[in-house]
């Protein structure tokens, strides 16, 4: 039963927007898993800022994607046929399946979701994946903050900021959030308990950021870069810390500078840390438990903005860097 | 016995470089000590990079001089009239004196040296006084070195980067300085022990450092900034470390871009974190109990850079941003 198979490969790597002609749409036969494989068809794929970074060859935390690999990503499935025990065909796994309809490979690249749940397919692609982990260990670990702490949280309404403004707010800090519409805005301040919402788009930053946050910033869960930064840094409190998660507004743009008030990590001694979910990949469980009862109690929302249409992810995957999606974007390649 | 004093107070905020117009010399007669005051004579004035923020009005760690306020400065001296128990005639003392000849106030501001140490009294204003702290706490609680690690430290032949290189080398560290002429890289390299010396002046700092960490950089004791944090940005490894002590090639340009390599913070999950070193004042007693033990084993070597005459303050300051002291830079105002 082999299976026709459609990818985006990566073409060239872009300059500054992805462009549709950066990737190359193939159809290809797969062949039937071997011995410790299976086939997975692709239901759901992950879009995420990195995204920009792996297509790119510049120093990264993984290899960048090769010219002419299968474009990488992250992906929900459904085996459909299994040459090993503990994957039964009809289970839903989780993998870097990437930009394409089908896998078939190795079994242990993929992790098997549990069942039963009462949870919807996609809850394993936000609050339940390396999304949660990564708003869950940025925070916490790196952020660790204080209850009455002032947090600041940018791309707030996205898949992992949305995330980071709840469990601060779990953790009994006092959250201003940063968003690109009012209408994220309103919902990350009336549905989601963020204390004040800033729509970065149509208000002056910096004197809102001075209004909201009368006594300064403690934490700051860094996922844009650029202005918004240097608007924080500027009002960052002796002692603050930035869990450094994401720098989307300078992926398109190798030459951008970096932020001005950099001196102030030495004025106000901040400490700023850089990392990448995987760095915790041994303490998933510790997240897993949290973040599950979290969303068992009600005290964690998410959104997500599910596109129609392998086909269409090279034009989708921009919306990334405009702020055009509301929550985790993700396309659907087939049915669940 | 009052006396007649002399002082350098700020007139106004530099623009760039410290202009001796900034400053304003005056003479005024100081009163007799008061219940609990002290007169102190001003030995050795300290100038230190750090003399250029507290003239500006940016924001800081500390207010800034005030205008119109005498210049503030560490300073070594001897107690010529007490009226307190505690402070005798004679008593060398450590205090922020300012750029004058005497203070008379508080003894509480004044820390009394240690008698009969056999070491020069310019010691106290070198290893053993906040410049060998800011060194130690810098180096082994942010950077935390680890034998056979990679250390690169710039300004390398200062009077805090000088001890870095060697507490480092003590650590069992590989360490790299980077300074600007050919005798401070001779100096650090075979006098104190660095293994490798980078004159920026002359080579290019990005391949020499390719070339002298051939397993990347592990820590960073950043005293600098602007081009040479970026070479160092380049090339740093995974979970590495910066301890950010200084930026003085930003100090005159307020507008200097940030680093443009700020995105390897991410990439390569660095922990940054700016410090003062009056932040472990509580751990003071550690520092120099090893600083002291180190120096006793001749480990440490330090060079001080002695100029005459409290009435070149405002020139000899600006040496300190063109690289033209080697060691620790102060003025003696007065006999020891």
């Amino acid at each position: 039963m082999s299976v026709e198979n459609n990818a985006w490969k990566l073409a060239t790597r872009p300059d500054g927007d992805i462009k549709q002609s950066d990737l190359e749409w193939v159809a290809e036969t797969l062949p039937d898993p071997a011995e410790g494989e299976i086939c997975v068809r692709h239901v759901y794929l992950s879009l995420d800022p990195t995204n920009r970074i792996w297509m790119s060859d510049i120093d990264q935390y993984m290899p960048p994607v090769a010219i002419g690999e299968v474009m990488r990503g992250g992906t929900l499935g459904v085996v459909e046929a299994s040459n090993v025990n503990g994957y039964a065909v009809g289970d839903m796994v989780s993998g870097m399946g990437g930009w394409q309809k089908y896998t078939v490979g190795p079994a242990n690249a993929w992790q098997v979701l549990p069942k039963d749940t009462g949870l919807p397919m996609t809850a394993f692609m936000g609050c339940l994946s390396f999304i949660g982990m990564t708003a869950y260990f940025g925070l916490l670990d790196i952020c660790d903050p204080k209850p009455g702490e002032t947090v600041v949280v940018n791309a707030a309404a996205g898949a992992v900021g949305s995330l980071v403004g709840q469990i601060a707010k779990i953790k009994d800090a006092r959250v201003v959030g940063i968003a690109g519409s009012d209408d994220k805005c309103k919902w990350i301040k009336d549905e989601l308990g963020f204390d004040e919402a800033i729509n970065y788009k149509t208000e002056n930053v910096l004197e809102m950021l001075k209004q909201y946050c009368p006594d300064g910033i403690d934490c700051v869960f860094e996922n844009v870069g650029g202005q918004i930064l240097d608007d924080q840094l500027t009002l960052m409190n002796n002692f603050s810390r930035i869990a450094l998660c994401g720098l989307i507004s300078t992926y398109n743009d190798l030459d951008a500078p970096g932020p001005k008030m950099f001196r102030n990590i030495l004025m106000k001694r901040i400490m700023v840390k850089g990392f990448i979910v995987s760095d915790y990949m041994a303490r998933a469980q510790e997240a897993m438990a949290d973040l599950g009862k979290w969303m068992m109690e009600g005290k964690l929302q998410y959104r997500v903005d599910v596109r129609p249409g392998l086909e269409n992810a090279p034009q989708v995957v921009n919306d990334l860097f405009v702020g055009a999606n509301t929550g985790k974007l993700m396309i659907q390649i087939s049915d669940e």
